[in-house]
């Protein structure tokens, strides 16, 4: 046996007991010859102490940190004035025997040492040994049992669903694996079980969910992964009052399960509300200072830009804001919302009288705002003038957010968490010329019969401050409906069949009215143990390049391996590729 | 709200109740007008009535078996004669008012029907819908969840480990997943999450447990699936003995979580005990008939063909039975084990006198073994003699567990539950020519000093009724002992660096003695679902040449998708890579 207790239980109550402990040694300090060692577990930091005639002394003096060792010794009431109110404060072992279970060399940094990310990555097993990233595995496997339990009550079924599956490449790229058994085919990794999850449906499985790995062959950006987890959950004959309302309790649970209280009822709000409100879909509310359409006290004014603006059918929206405003700053925002599209930034200033650049213009239409919204010395309006309120909302909202971040840091102490809903059911593409789904095209429009871009979806995202933490929406059940979305999304009826064709084919054989949602865990898990980077709450992550800094993955292969997958890398193109691309 | 409670809920206690049920139709019957429709969904069965004079009855006449309806009416008790003992046996459902959901068309079989494996496939959601489907995948939910329970109350925190992570290919093949954004390199899928859990070992997390998917491109045999799930687990400051006991009652747990009593104390046999009792390291021993080593009594024969194989050192083993034998099941069994290696197989039978077509040659012999085990009439003698052992014993132990399907099927009803312990360490690999780990290299060896093929590893497997239901061992937490078992099968230090290099560079920072196990959950599952196949308790498998008959995965995917992964089909090679292999 290696230990009779684990470093973190022994208290008070064991004082005289023979123990043996197990674990790395995290600190040793000489004290006039007695040895004092802080030995850790992932339980707990206990105090050892070697005397110099104890029969350990001797190997005492060869150990060093990080080294895993093996005491027994007897548990005694440390002295009055060294004891501390950690949970083993109160004692420590007089140290009879240690085992040198195994060595260390002195490792590249200490856990809990500031070292680059790289660095860290690199050497994860000992990144790993610091309390903080054992706490945040620890917070993740909590909340995931938490989730389990939840939906176990409530009568969901986990069920696995494949991840080698068939490649549907619609949003994002999928990763692909060669068949050697079939050559020439590939299978595709997941982005999400959708079509899966629904077709547990279709075969009366009522309530499903699963914790699945979701893959995402991105340009990654900062905070992306090409592997990460979600909570998929789906169920049938619930309408999506009833879907809000349970994964509402079901959030609330699981943020619960580790001290954090979410609001006792989430507030919905609709996309264009959250959008004329926070000019963003997932607003981060903590910060107040909601966007206003001021356009009404401007309609009497010649100052130019504004005038046109507003005979153009457009708007003059801005935001309230307390903070010390200069022409520098007032510069710099001007600039931040000139690259989101906007003509200019306006501004001004309650003092004992209205302080702005602007002021011999539009003095009389600040003085308007003023007086409706009874503002206060030190308060600071924002304005801008804009045709387009998409772009308008959006660059305000931008800067509302950046304006909040480097203000307001102590307004994001608490937890908001609501609901966005009635989102639009497509959105304009660009580079396709087309209209694709906005959430994807499975989900239930609201009314196809409206002009295409006011047909609203049956979708809804989770907000937690400002995060999208989960999104789902009602499916269609409806071939028909779903023949119909494929079209306006320019999908032909071959390319639908062939891409989707099993699943269209499902829908005609008897489909139960259902929805769902997925939560990225990932995210859920770093809001609730407040961390800025997923990387934090993955236990071996990879970096933006999608490399694991650990194994090198990925990396080059045996020749023999490609032989047998009859592909080779196509050499010649590499730098062709880049430039088409 | 589309229903007001599910289709297995309602008793006599509702009686007189107005409810909203929805789910599919199973069978509609018209019994002199009066329609009686079986509403099914995962919960139960509702028998609905509706009378002609019910403004439903129109409706009700359009209906098809597996369409999707919601109904509402009131529960009525039925006629005393037309209950049942099913759980919704004593009412019925005056249907006042049926909304059809989704219409289906007539499907290619009715859920349950015995149809091709294929097309079942095929179709799986409605395959799904069959109960026993159903109930196998709930059973697997129900097994998974008592798994976590057990792990989480033993301090065993769940953490997922990456699925694109680095190729070393040893033992089966990878699947590999070309990388966009590192051209020419690629990931690999893991065949199971072992260096990954050993590094949290190294990180301190003490207990670590995960259900891994886990990938091995193999040719693919009978019941074996290019993805299954294991229940991969990991302990550090554990004896073999404390894990084989804590494993133990964690299997115990979950089977008996879905109604299964396996043995209060699990035997344990030696790896060379279960070869020489049951020639298999996977005895079903519910079948009994022990291999017997039977030499003794053939010390004094002329019998040349065993007077040869005693002379050279060899073995006369065989085991007793009581079937009806006869020449020409006696010459199939022979037939049998000459495949497996051996020159022939003798047999007699115990009647008034020794039967048996060698009696003339060896009876004195056979009366030796008559006598000294007491055999009694019926009682069948098989026995075969041969010089090497393993193969003797391999050959009898096949020849065992074929009697035993054939003749004793009524056996199989218990559970036996066993440990074998003490496998060789390593194996010699014909292709390769050198010795192989048997397990894998990471297992801690007995004794590195004894001659290569009496190296015993510190390995154990749990056998439940002739299946390898998990495997495990003691893993190397010392970098030098780990170099010299690399050395011994043949990786040189530069291939060991390049590929295992992380996991070497890892043993030299403080590692803690670990070991762990990880349980096949299909074949738990399958065991516990009483089906033959792995396919009945997963819910979308893949056939024996890896497809996905529901998706058609793995397919052609677009050529603009290779492009992006500057990899091409190697099509001149096919045809001699077929012949190369």
């Amino acid at each position: 046996m290696y230990r009779t207790h684990n470093c973190g239980e022994l208290t008070i109550k064991n004082k005289g007991e023979k123990v043996v402990l197990a674990g790395w040694i995290e600190r040793i300090r000489d004290l006039g010859g007695i040895k004092f060692i802080i030995l850790r577990d992932r339980y707990g930091k206990t105090q050892l102490v070697v005397s110099p005639n104890s029969s350990a002394y001797k190997v005492s003096q060869e150990l060093g940190r990080e080294w895993v060792i093996q005491v027994k010794g007897k548990v005694l009431e440390r002295p009055n004035e060294t004891k501390t109110d950690t949970p083993t404060g109160e004692i420590e072992i007089d140290v009879e025997e240690i085992n040198v279970l195994s060595k260390a060399e002195i490792p590249p940094f200490y856990p809990g040492e500031k070292v680059s990310e790289d660095l860290r990555l690199k050497y994860r097993y000992i990144d790993l040994r610091n309390g903080e990233m054992q706490s945040n595995l620890i917070i993740r496997h909590k909340m995931a049992q938490t989730a389990r339990n939840f939906l176990n009550e409530h009568g969901f079924v986990e069920i696995e669903t494949p991840y080698l599956t068939k490649s549907t490449p619609e949003g994002a790229r999928d990763f692909l694996v060669p068949s050697r058994l079939q050559m020439g085919k590939f299978y595709a990794l997941p982005q999400s079980p959708q079509l899966f999850k629904q077709l547990l449906m279709v075969s009366g499985f009522d309530r499903y969910y699963q914790f699945a790995r979701c893959f995402r062959d991105e340009d990654l950006r900062a905070d992306r992964q090409p592997e990460f987890t979600q909570i998929d959950i789906e169920m049938s004959f619930m309408e999506m009052e009833d879907i809000l309302c349970l994964m509402e309790n079901f959030a609330r649970e699981v943020f619960k399960s580790v001290g954090i209280r979410l609001p006792e009822k989430f507030d919905r709000l609709t996309y264009d509300e959250a959008m004329d409100k926070y000019g963003s879909d997932k607003p981060d509310r903590r910060y107040g200072m909601e966007l206003v359409d001021f356009t009404e006290y401007f309609k009497e004014t010649d100052f130019r830009v504004i005038k046109n603006v507003i005979e153009n059918g457009g708007y003059v929206k801005g935001f309230i804001t307390s903070i010390p405003i200069s022409r520098k700053i007032a510069s710099e925002f001007e600039e931040y919302v000139k690259q989101l599209g906007l003509g200019g930034l306006l501004w001004f200033k309650v003092e004992d009288k209205i302080v702005s650049p602007t002021a011999k213009f539009l003095l009389k239409n600040y003085e308007k705002i003023v007086e409706k919204f009874k503002l206060k010395k030190e308060q600071v309006v924002l304005l801008a003038a804009y045709d387009d309120k998409e772009v308008l909302n959006g660059a305000l909202g931008s800067l509302r957010l950046k304006i909040g971040k480097e203000y307001f840091k102590e307004l994001e102490e608490g937890y908001d968490a609501l609901w966005i809903f009635d989102f639009p059911f497509l959105e304009w593409d660009d580079e396709e010329n087309r209209y694709v789904a906005r959430h994807h095209p499975f989900t239930m429009p609201k009314n196809l019969e409206q002009k295409l871009d006011e047909i609203k979806a049956y979708a809804y995202d989770m907000i937690i401050n400002g995060m999208e933490v989960g999104g789902g929406s009602i499916r269609i059940h409806d071939s028909d409906i779903q023949k119909k979305v494929f079209e306006i999304i320019g999908l032909t009826e071959e390319e639908a069949n062939e891409k989707f064709g099993f699943f269209l084919n499902a829908l005609n054989f008897g489909v139960p009215p259902h929805g769902g949602i997925a939560f990225g865990f990932d995210r859920m898990v770093s809001i609730a143990a407040g961390v800025n980077s997923i990387r934090d709450v993955i236990a071996f992550p990879k970096t933006t390049s999608g490399t694991c800094q650990l194994t090198g993955a990925p990396s080059f292969v045996e020749e023999k391996q490609l032989k047998e997958l009859s592909i080779e890398i196509h050499k010649g193109g590499i730098e062709n590729e880049e430039h088409e691309g």
